[in-house]
């Protein structure tokens, strides 16, 4: 079986031979176990809703689904008893720091490798080129993940996503950048004490833990930490942490100025940004200009508490519309 | 109530109005529900024993007590279902981080602050004194320890203790130098993402951690890590690793090879420094001449494997005698 978007591309297919069904019917198919989202996008959110209505363990990638629909998508989880793993090493890495432990959280201490801009001016930050931004220094990602992790917009993702899966205020969610990117994530407890949840940066490490969930299994095809030999630049074996600029990445405060305001304000900034990044990478807008477009869309939005379903969608063609002008 | 060592030095506490009992009678004793054990060396062995008979929970602060009879101290823990909780930053640590994990370790990664000398040549270890020894940066600590602390026999104490306390063999526990002492210790799961457990320096963490557990309690007294004003030397906000020096610190490497040879080993590596370091304390040998006591001793030594506790104290014994020539 292959799954397709939409049954109108089903044509392009024919030459598989094979049974071809949308992705919300594949969600949802009874041969099916485990759903893996990893959709760019808001393109997630309808399998994903379609995969927790048929009773589905969900092992999530795509953070817009829960940037954009948190409230619904875990309602409806919850509603089922269902678990929404996640499938990206931050997420994972405060998802592994909270096994055994019960919710006496503090705060989550969320790790950022900065993006390949970390050191620039804004003024430099203003001539960035498509290609630049595409070239990132420690994970290889699809375009659209890559030029959020250039603006740290897929930071402030990340940090929604985790107030969702946690079930954490987002006031409680602290951003670093630890340009190593060994740290994954942290977790502060009551007392003080903080887990730490440390490997190579490798997808292929969040992506088995959610697979194999709750067991670990062994893998020695995976890299190991040699914690006397951490490339760390001019800093021999250091792991090394530094204050996020929001004057010049203002996309993180975005996001979390969207989080506290919630309802639809976090579809709009989704859609916005996904609608200003395409825009940018054909070369329309400046890199500089994706916030601006955002900080815009956020401000036009009026927006709707407790949203239904319906209404994040038409928060979210709002704002595409919007970030198009 | 008042407990000591032994029963002879009963008169002393005359003045003192109550009644005095030994520390066995202390931990076995009905009104107890948790015994912390803290004193000194092996000394902590008898009422250890005592109070795993009397089925109480205990808190272990002396890791001596498993380096000289951890074979027999955790088999009759394990044989009336009882834990040993640790209350050492590092032990704890290693048990914080296998919360909620299954038996799915690769190894434990111990950190150690290096001690006050970590960077001196053996040339300038040959002339520590006692007093520079005793100033410690991280940790205030009595004075045995803090000598088994510039020795880094402490730190061989502490791993041959995480071998019984976690079931490990002695080559799966390393030893990496981290002068911070904000890691207090990680483990490495068979899938290669590792878990490490950090917060201040601070022996009121996993003191409380072991009295509560397994509950966390917030604390506000306790100080929180701030990850962007990190204390790390000429290097901002870093946590660093280095490789520890067994040439220059031969205890380190001694207590290694005392885990692997097993039997009454252990014991004696232990009764020997606790003379040499009570030597040395009294000026009487020089710092660098604690491991070579300890050497002698072990070499001289005629090891039983699965020794009795008769046997592990007739090793202590041997052992003291042997360190006092």
């Amino acid at each position: 079986m292959i799954s397709i978007g939409s049954k109108k591309d089903q044509s392009k297919l024919k030459r598989f031979n094979c049974e071809v069904i949308t992705s919300e019917e594949m969600a949802a198919h009874t041969d099916v176990d485990l759903v893996v989202i990893a959709i760019s996008g808001i393109a997630g959110l309808k399998p994903t809703l379609a995969a927790i209505r048929a009773k589905k363990s969900i092992a999530l990638a795509t953070k817009e689904v829960l940037v954009s629909a948190g409230s619904i998508v875990t309602a409806e989880a919850k509603k089922r008893g269902l678990r929404i793993m996640p499938i990206d090493s931050e997420p994972s890495a405060i998802w592994q720091c909270l096994q055994g432990e019960a919710e006496t959280v503090r705060r989550l201490i969320l790790t950022a490798s900065g993006g390949p801009f970390r050191n620039l001016s804004t003024k430099k930050l203003d001539a960035v080129t498509p290609e630049q931004a595409l070239a990132h220094p420690t994970w290889n990602m699809g375009p659209k993940v890559t030029i959020d992790s250039a603006t740290l917009m897929n930071k402030g993702f990340e940090a929604i996503e985790l107030s969702w899966l946690f079930d954490m205020p987002i006031k409680d969610i602290d951003v670093v950048i630890h340009p190593q990117s060994i740290i994954h994530s942290m977790v502060e407890f009551v007392d003080g004490s903080v887990k730490a949840q440390l490997s190579i940066p490798d997808m292929r490490f969040p992506i088995q833990y959610a697979i194999f969930y709750p067991e670990r299994i062994s893998n020695e095809k995976l890299p190991h930490i040699d914690f006397l030999n951490i490339k760390s630049g001019s800093t021999k074996n250091a792991l090394t942490f530094e204050k996020p600029d929001t004057d010049r990445f203002p996309c993180l405060g975005l996001a979390f100025e969207a989080s506290r305001r919630g309802g639809t304000y976090p579809a709009v900034l989704s859609a916005a940004d996904e609608v200003a990044v395409d825009r940018f990478l054909k070369g329309e807008i400046r890199f500089t200009d994706i916030a601006k477009i955002i900080s815009k869309a956020l401000d036009g939005h009026r927006g709707i508490s407790k949203p239904s379903l319906k209404e994040i969608l038409a928060a979210d063609a709002w704002a595409r519309e919007k970030a198009a002008q």
